[in-house]
């Protein structure tokens, strides 16, 4: 236990205008893939993050008009008075605890294809619509600037209605017509709203005096701003017009929002940038320039760095996106000095990718991240044991070690064999691939928390057949024993195999991971997996002096990392480091030395050297010992699979069955089926 | 107008089992990206087919339970009973017109990604996530088939409690359960579910036998069975295993929906298959095996051809999906001998595009389709004018002509003009593209009626300014006179433009619309608008001996097309005709005879020859005339400017301005602003 006074400075209340906020834990807006279609479960997620002891919560963006609608992803939403029941939602559910409900409204330029409204979507200029739709934004006109600063200023008096206490202006992440104005890239107006950084800014000047007056006496007004684009001179830098925004708006907000743009800047995972606090060199002018309080995020998960940050004079508040999803109670576990306990976040963005795919937000850190409402799961608490005693947990993967010190922290006798010699299964593997090292907190946060309970033992090293289970006697028993890569090439693009003819070296990852080297030569990965994998393994195999062939039938490489907001980076990476791209291309035949692959598009074949061919395309579930143990005559009082074991998936999938067998055993079984349909539906007879 | 009773087969009762169609017209199921998400639009939608005429009407596919989680799509969700309330408004609105309702249930195997349930996606075999996500389906054990069948039916008994009078077992475009069963491909078992075709088939027949069972005496129950994959012998062929299956399954179903697979087949364009009712030498055997009634589709839109096909004995119902979306009132203007008044399918698939981008449905030739509860609009009806007697049109492109067609419907008197020689716009321009033709159906449709109408004047080759215009005196004016490609490369990825030396030869789609030929050697496209135009122009340039080069940023060749299925065809295509891609890159720098382009990812600068450069970039709307109109001294009773001038999109975004001007003119301003508002909302109150 550390001296929790330590750290008091951070527990602190600031002002923000005539609001306070009780402490300086502040989570930023982010997006969660709730909002609107599924406010229920958006109120109890921002009511348990403020639960967890952060001052401020705030929401994502919130649509404010029919003119910048982002279906069909699932925003928040405050066109009219119909969406002030759901908003007060999250802001009682924020309040309960004594926190600041914060409500980030957005207009979108030209990010908005308003595929459901249809209604012309409007910008600083004439310019194409942002996400690649084929439409275009209209050049707003007077009237347009006019009426949007009207909506503007509507959705501002509905929010401090629905009981907000911090309105935000927004101008970042290229999202916001605000921002958009302020780039010279996407603004060629050549009126009072274009051209020098002053007239740029007057929009965004008019929207913040609109606001405050509104406000007055009622409600902090923020001022969220990307100070960079990581452009160097072709965007706006922190050192010139950056600042000069800043200058010019100093006092005027009541907070100030700084961090970077695009969002794949600002949200950048470990793999591309390991340095917690990463944005501090971009935005720490800010609190130079204004007396204002300041924000400012980047992964900032150490307590220590927080209050080096604060005592610095560098940021009056601690902002948080991910880590307060892998840990909402991360301000209690630093108030109350338990910063061991602290699940920090890997900095995957598998939480970007849900919200990026429409579904709720997932995390793989904290499996009960987008789970407070549907299943009423809570980080901190589960439900203590039922009438069993003992359970044995076979494997030791992010499934197995989840469901263990899950059952664990319910009060089992808890035995978890693996037959490693270490624990973590194959986020032990993945982390020893170059970038991937903060994800080894997966297993470790685990492995901390089982090594502090007496109520468990860990056996390492101990492989367990059926018998072997049998004869351990524990009537519980939990089979989380992974899955293998396959070896035969079977997968999306080639469901029955790709055909390999004897004495090619074929590879699959569980190889790469146990150490086994390539042949000399060049190596040929097939990526038809299309995750993240492969990328990786490419990446590894070059920076280890292997000449490498990437073959995918994706069109670019690891697409799901699209999801991720890193795609562009991956990719750039591997040809960077000499990789050879094939593209669209499927794998159609291996020989000793040569692989054939096909064109998706046209068939046409191409022979490629391959000294070694490494295989990521489908995986097996490991089930022998669940199979054998469900044969067997001894009836065990539960036997379940679990994790990729059960289904093939990414590791937050895992953490996440490991999870739910956790909280479902001794469940009444028609509860454990009820929750599976728990969700939100349309109000039939609400006036259209 | 034609002999009605030309056509009297067409409208024959039909016995389905237990219940009979009133006539041959079968709306087969189709997705429209309402569903569960947007109950009353779907319900609307539907009932909107049954009042034109549509004997059946059929849902989407509809998840039966939480392991087929199709999220975030918008499909039809048959969980439990809380989903009977919105499934009973479809099967209200559809029974009020005399008309059957049909219900797609579906278990969709591998398709699912649970993304929001989380449940394990359940398969034949351990296969991988149809849809690219990193996570895979797992094979089901018996158990797992127990339990399908169970759902299958609870859904079933769930479906007539909300009326359905058809309840189909779904077999078809890869997505179901029960599709993969069949495949070889996706099932590799060893058990009597695998192996021979009778144990592939036996879970559809199982589903379908305890349909009949639950239905009888109640509904029918249809079958829908992709008889051919247009693999060739690597997949399912109609004259090989697709008739095995029928006949192994004769005269079990009450009714045989028979189409190919997968989707990209079974929904091709016009552009890749000119050629209505195109599925026929696949599905033509089927009657021949069964005695039971059948229903094909693919674009039958001839009343001619659907006669013949009944009177042959191929069809017992003329089913269909797009033409019925095109024209809901199709089979009501067969009926009443109005067969000139159908608008046409035109082929191009922005139907399903909506619904792969999980919005609601659109329609280029229906601009009502998908507005039948938002907007309230009807297809064949609209408000009589109001106190104004005279409009004026200018531009006859899609939006001119829409608005002119529906204000003439109005009763005004409408003046068109045009400085073209012929009423289309862009609509003629891309249909004289390679495989467009069919997209003149747009301007067809609308010029035919216009032409019908004594209180119309169509002025073509007059080219009106600001003076012209006013002289004319007419009090309202719709300008519509569209957007031009821009010449500067200013689009998505080169947002200030591309440098280009003198010298260069720059070209536009305008110029090759207007004949503009290119220099001799090598045609370099940018393609930044990523839609399907510059595509479409490359197919057309080296169709006519050009050497092309294919530039864009997207990774792959109109990559929008992926959302109308046509993608793959695309990007064949080119490669087939001998094109260049360079995939990836953006077009840095123009020069007389060559240019630079730019690896997206590394920024590395390659030169290619470029005797001309087709820029498709982005568009800059024409609102000269407008500007000016503005700008006059002359008050209008009503100005406004509509369409790409407006806002450069689609040619169904162009048509659906077009209806909204008309619709909207001498309407009350606070309804006109009331409607862009519409929407569904979550129900807060409902049990979870």
């Amino acid at each position: 236990m550390l001296d929790a006074t330590r750290y008091a400075t951070l527990f602190e209340p600031v002002r923000i205008g005539p609001v306070t906020a009780p402490n300086r834990f502040y989570q930023v807006p982010h997006c969660n893939g709730m909002g609107h279609v599924r406010p229920r479960a958006e109120a109890a997620m921002r009511g348990m993050k403020a639960e967890g002891g952060w001052g401020v919560v705030c929401t994502q963006e919130v649509e404010i008009h029919p003119t910048c609608d982002l279906s069909p992803a699932a925003e928040g939403r405050i066109w009219d008075d119909r969406d002030l029941p759901y908003l007060a939602l999250t802001t009682e559910a924020i309040h309960e605890h004594g926190s600041l409900a914060g409500m980030e409204l957005a207009h979108n330029g030209s990010h908005a294809a308003n595929q459901f409204t249809r209604a012309p979507a409007l910008g600083p200029s004439h310019i194409s619509n942002a996400n690649g739709n084929p439409r275009q934004a209209r050049q707003m006109d007077r009237e347009d600037i006019r009426n949007l600063r009207r909506w503007h200023a509507e959705a501002t008096r509905r929010a401090l209605k629905a009981g907000f206490d911090i309105i935000y202006v927004y101008a970042g992440h290229h999202m916001t017509t605000a921002h958009q104005f302020l780039l010279p890239r996407y603004n060629d107006r050549m009126d009072e709203y274009g051209g020098s950084l002053e007239n740029r800014v007057r929009l965004t000047r008019e929207l913040l005096e609109d606001t405050l007056e509104i406000c007055e006496g009622k409600a902090g007004v923020a001022f969220r701003f990307a100070v960079d684009e990581m452009l160097g001179a072709d965007g706006m830098q922190a050192a010139e017009e950056g600042r000069g925004v800043v200058e010019l708006l100093a006092d005027l907000p009541d907070l100030w929002d700084v961090n970077v743009a695009g969002w794949e800047n600002d949200s950048l995972t470990t793999r591309f940038e390991p340095q917690d606090g990463f944005q501090m060199p971009y935005i720490d002018f800010v609190k130079q320039v204004t007396e204002k309080p300041v924000v400012g995020t980047g992964r900032l998960t150490s307590p220590d760095m927080m209050l080096g940050l604060v005592s610095k004079g560098v940021l009056d508040f601690i902002g948080s996106a991910r880590p307060s999803i892998a840990d909402p109670f991360l301000p209690a576990k630093i108030r109350d000095g338990r910063i061991e306990e602290i699940r920090e976040c890997i900095g995957c963005n598998i939480c970007v990718a849900a919200d990026n795919q429409n579904v709720p937000i997932r995390c793989t850190q904290n499996p009960t991240m987008g789970e407070e409402w549907r299943r009423g799961w809570h980080p901190e608490t589960i439900a203590a044991k039922g009438k069993q005693d003992a359970a044995l947990v076979v494997g030791a993967g992010p499934a197995g070690l989840e469901c263990a010190m899950q059952l664990a922290r319910r009060g089992y006798h808890v035995t978890l064999a693996d037959r490693a010699a270490e624990p973590g299964g194959r986020v032990l593997a993945e982390a020893a691939l170059p970038g991937l090292s903060a994800w080894k907190r997966v297993a470790d946060h685990r492995i901390y928390d089982l090594q502090q309970r007496a109520n468990v033992d860990l056996y390492m090293s101990s492989g367990l057949d059926a018998d072997q289970v049998i004869e351990l006697g524990i009537p519980n028993v939990f089979v989380a024993t992974g899955a293998r890569w396959r070896r035969d090439g079977r997968g999306r693009s080639m469901m029955t195999g790709v055909p390999i003819e004897d004495g090619a070296q074929i590879l699959t990852p569980h190889d790469i991971f146990a150490g086994a080297k390539p042949d000399e030569g060049p190596v040929l990965i097939y990526d038809d997996d299309q995750g993240y994998l492969a990328g990786v393994l490419a990446e590894h195999l070059a920076r280890a002096g292997h000449a490498v062939t990437f073959v995918t039938p994706a069109s670019a490489v690891s697409p799901f990392t699209d999801y991720t907001l890193e795609q562009h980076r991956v990719q750039a990476r591997l040809l960077e480091l000499g990789v050879t791209l094939h593209l669209s291309h499927v794998l159609s035949h291996v020989a000793p030395g040569v692989a054939n692959i096909a064109c998706g598009f046209t068939g046409r074949e191409t022979e490629v050297a391959a000294a070694s061919a490494l295989l990521v395309t489908e995986r097996a579930p490991e089930t022998a010992l669940f199979d054998a143990l469900k044969a067997s005559e001894r009836a065990f009082n539960h036997l379940e699979l679990l994790g990729d074991a059960l289904v093939p998936g990414l590791i937050a999938d895992a953490v996440w069955c490991g999870h739910l067998s956790a909280r479902n055993f001794e469940r009444d079984p028609s509860a454990i089926e009820a929750d599976w349909f728990r969700r939100e539906i349309v109000d039939l007879k609400q006036e259209a």
